[in-house]
């Protein structure tokens, strides 16, 4: 009768502190720059501050199509009493507009020296070689200033900034046709369990495909600074799996594997990992992906996530994204958030930080977080059909139906 | 004195009108559906519903490490009063547990026959052959249903699907090893202007590099289902861009013009468009992106687009990308979007939909939008440091200080 029913969670360690501890051991991952063209970019880090070598606009520009003036000509300019305005027919390099004179320009033309304000288009009655302004402008109106998109020398995009086609765009303006990027960070996946199998093949009664391999890996694909190298599935052999895990931690910069991480059942994995590494950390006091754990392999960081795949998801999503962004000091790679109001409650077994997926929709002004918990909450299907997630601290007890949350977009 | 200041004004159309045209000519690409490995998916679209081929989970699994028992057996367990059980060491193939008996089970294991829930090991002590029962489960407790996550026939993933992670990995679980998909939306994309000068080459003083080129292109290459064809810098002569606009409507399905499209300036382009196809409409009652055009050749639809890299990201992200989203009927294409709370006033001129990009703050339990919208609206950087954008209807003079607003996430 020695079974203590809290042992278990015992073991396990907090989520902040997971995250904490692969952080650590992933900012060992020592990641080189290299220079890549701009159109080869995108989702890559960026390795150091991209600065400006010129203001940009590098000269006074007009914003608008119009006629570039003095401004204090027009203060007074109204739609019954307009002002009066010299057109000036062609400017001179040394020449300046004066007072009572307007000069036309067409939208990033240049402003002409002695013009402090452009008169839109729309506010003026063109008469021949004069113009009537029909409503006053104020000095610097509709003049897109020298600097105004940026200035010579000032960071245009931070050093681990995650690049998306706006940065990219302002690289290009600046006239870089290359970029310094951090390597791609090698992923090596291994999947286990002698009862999954590979999409396309045949398949016995209590047999599984192997969607989580698939997940994980293109969930990495997506975010464009990983190159994935995917080992397959293993069968759950401590020898087999041992030698597969040194090839891969020679191989790649990380390493997760699916799968045989039950902490109850059977730790294969971690077993074949400890045999000539270390365990980091063993089961994690969150829900779904309560198995996740960690090991060192030769210096390397292995994250072990469970083989169902919300399990694992929750695993890849909370501690090594998470962890991710930490270690190699990421700008912009959190996930975008949303409030949203509980279209139910939400109850938490406190000690676990919990995991919920949910829908979104949109009442009047508001957003309504339709959670996925009872049947269904642990199936690839709730992650298919939600928009975000919600995550419940591990010391409260859930939240009260319409309560206002945050939520965590996909 | 015949210049009528609401002529322009009138000739634009309205947003819906545009992207309902837009939409309407982008229909008529034909696109055909090719089958694709599943992991190289990621961004494409489905071409067609991916059926469930079985039900999944085959069988009813436990969902917990635990005991599989019969439910009724447990009802009136508790702490003090525990139920107990013989534990099966081995269940034989044609045996079934009965009342009286449990059988230990892993996360995933099938549920032997006669048992009807599974207790977990949390809520068991055991001692030997026999387990003391410390709480109640009910009927089908902790067991994961046959088909709970999807059944046989059912649709995993609907025609006109952006496949992200989710749907690749639904679609692995199903063992199908290929999807079918849409080719790729070929989109030819032109830049003109006699002052845009390439990334990576000296510029004089009034040349600009072509940073819009590089945003458009890099937008659409984020998205997966477009192929992107650059045909680099054109003169603003309509000689030439006639013939390049032949060219490129024959060898793409969309094409994209960047710049050359003022109003009331210089429609180079457009013009060169009209020379041997139709202009489709002309500006578009909206700020920034109020040259936003369409003109039609040899049947194929073109995209004016503003040289002004923000002007031109609001024609992509509200006519291009709503329209695609339309014609192609995809489902989840749209933009995630949350409600915020605005920090300031934000003016609108009627008559026209103005789109503005907002920095997000969470302060407390709301999102707070800080509009860019003086200085610096039509600036790059607006895109770069901005998380989304709010869109004000032309029939509002706009949003006052603390009213709560849609927005719209990048």
């Amino acid at each position: 009768m020695g079974f203590d029913p809290m042992k278990t969670l015992y073991d396990l360690i907090e989520v902040d502190e997971a995250i904490e501890v692969f952080t650590r051991i992933l900012s060992k991952v020592n990641l080189q720059a290299e220079s890549v063209r701009i159109d080869e970019a995108l989702g890559r880090i960026a390795a150091s501050d991209v600065k400006a070598d010129f203001d940009f606009p590098d000269q006074d520009r007009s914003a608008v199509d119009g006629y570039a003036v003095v401004a204090e000509d027009t203060y007074y300019a109204t739609q019954y009493n307009p002002v009066e305005l010299r057109l000036v027919e062609e400017r001179h390099d040394n020449s300046c507009i004066g007072k009572g004179e307007a000069f036309e320009v067409f939208t990033g033309n240049p402003i002409p020296c002695g013009a402090n304000a452009v008169v839109m288009k729309e506010d003026v009655v063109r008469d021949k070689d004069r113009i009537l302004v029909l409503k006053p402008v104020p000095v610097g109106g509709n003049i897109s200033r020298k600097g105004e998109d940026y200035a010579k020398d000032s960071v245009l995009v931070p050093k681990g900034t995650v690049l998306n086609p706006f940065h990219i765009a302002i690289i290009a303006s600046n006239g870089l046709r290359t970029v310094k990027v951090y390597e791609k960070l090698r992923v090596g996946i291994i999947s286990t369990g002698n009862e999954i199998v590979s999409p396309g093949i045949a398949r016995k009664q209590g047999e599984y495909y192997d969607s989580t391999g698939t997940l994980i890996s293109q969930l990495l694909v997506q975010d464009g600074f990983y190159r994935v190298n995917y080992y397959g599935i293993l069968p759950d052999d401590e020898e087999v799996l041992s030698e597969a895990l040194e090839e891969a931690v020679l191989e790649n910069d990380i390493v997760i594997t699916l799968g045989g991480t039950g902490v109850s059942g059977s730790d294969v994995v971690i077993d074949a990992a400890e045999k000539k590494g270390e365990v980091v950390f063993r089961g994690v006091k969150m829900r779904p992906g309560r198995p996740t754990s960690s090991s060192l392999l030769n210096g390397k960081p292995i994250l072990h996530l469970s083989g169902y795949p919300v399990a694992a998801w929750t695993g890849y999503e909370v501690i090594f994204r998470r962890a991710v962004a930490k270690a190699f000091n990421l700008v912009n790679y959190n996930r975008r958030m949303a409030f949203a109001k509980l279209s139910r409650r939400l109850p938490n077994q406190v000690g676990y930080q919990t995991y919920v997926r949910v829908q979104l929709k949109t009442v009047e002004n508001e957003l309504i977080a339709e959670p996925y918990m009872l049947r269904g909450s642990g199936v690839l299907s709730s992650l298919v059909f939600s928009q975000g997630y919600v995550e419940i601290p591990s010391n409260i007890e859930g939240y009260e139906k319409g309560e206002i949350i945050k939520v965590f977009l996909f």
